[in-house]
């Protein structure tokens, strides 16, 4: 079966993360991408990861635990817009889920403004092959907002120095998640 | 590095086509997909590959021979709307590269109405857990009438039969290519 766009961003970051690295979870949501980079990045490496959620914290942070990798992890209850504060170092990758909390308040989403404020403070600190993964779900109210705002945004990026894949099904209904990939040459 | 359409296309193959399949070039251009494939159907699969040009059949047929596997090959030198008529069990996997023969004459063009007799024909004939795949160049004259006439036919296919992917990168120059796959549930 062809990929999900949500098996595909694993994909994406299997093919490049790797023990030791610095990566950033964007969005904790139930933690398994958190609990996912935790493991590819091994004892010497660094997640950071965020959500403005005390649910999806609590529940990350006890997935963590049990995993026994809590240590590897540094959890913001705090937006992703301000990721920039916290990047010392180049990152190998960072993966957004875009949308509300699945079985919480659907009116607390993930907004244009300060995704993209994410994203560019993370463009600025992608390590050369890095990638920032974002698997849009829009099919809520405000999804086609922030939608159409990426879809400017990532047309506009200097094809010198980035490049932008997408990556959908057309035929669907229901409005499927896609995927978009902003890799550093 | 993420990969072009290209690689992706071959990739998408590698996956799905195993030895003894029956499977469709739709254009054989230099060769390398009817090669391809013949490799990975193995003694007991059979490729079926059409081109409209002398040159592209001459120039396949002599990599099929040196490379011992002509005889898994059937060459067509005709238009891949007529597929249908050769069609007598089910595919596995077809391909097509849109767009002219590199190196030749840029005013021979695959074209929306013959590509789309050929698409509709192979997926009729398409196992379940089937490809048709589409790299599309459209970069050149005619190229975007194609595209776009693609793009709505792909639209409208019955999500209940049939996944269809976009994957194409957003932000460059000079049109590159992008790819379709329609995958038979």
């Amino acid at each position: 079966m062809l990929k999900s766009a949500l098996n595909f961003s694993h994909e994406l970051l299997d093919e490049i993360v790797v023990e030791g690295d610095f990566v950033v979870d964007a969005t904790m949501g139930r933690g398994n991408d958190t609990l996912k980079l935790a493991r590819l990045v091994g004892e010497s490496g660094r997640v950071l990861a965020f959500d403005v959620q005390v649910k999806a914290f609590e529940q990350t942070k006890f997935r963590l635990e049990e995993a026994k990798v809590l240590e590897r992890v540094c959890l913001k209850l705090e937006g992703h817009e301000n990721v920039g504060k916290y990047l010392e170092k180049n990152i190998r990758a960072a993966i957004f889920n875009l949308g509300y909390l699945p079985g919480s308040d659907k009116s607390v989403i993930t907004r244009a403004q300060t995704t993209i404020r994410a994203v560019k403070s993370l463009m600025e600190h992608l390590c050369s092959g890095g990638r920032i993964i974002l698997v849009v779900y829009h099919g809520h109210s405000g999804g086609s907002v922030e939608k159409n705002a990426l879809l400017e945004f990532m047309d506009e990026i200097s094809p010198e120095k980035f490049q932008v894949l997408q990556y959908q099904f057309v035929n669907q209904e229901n409005s499927p998640p896609f995927l978009l990939a902003i890799e550093k040459k």
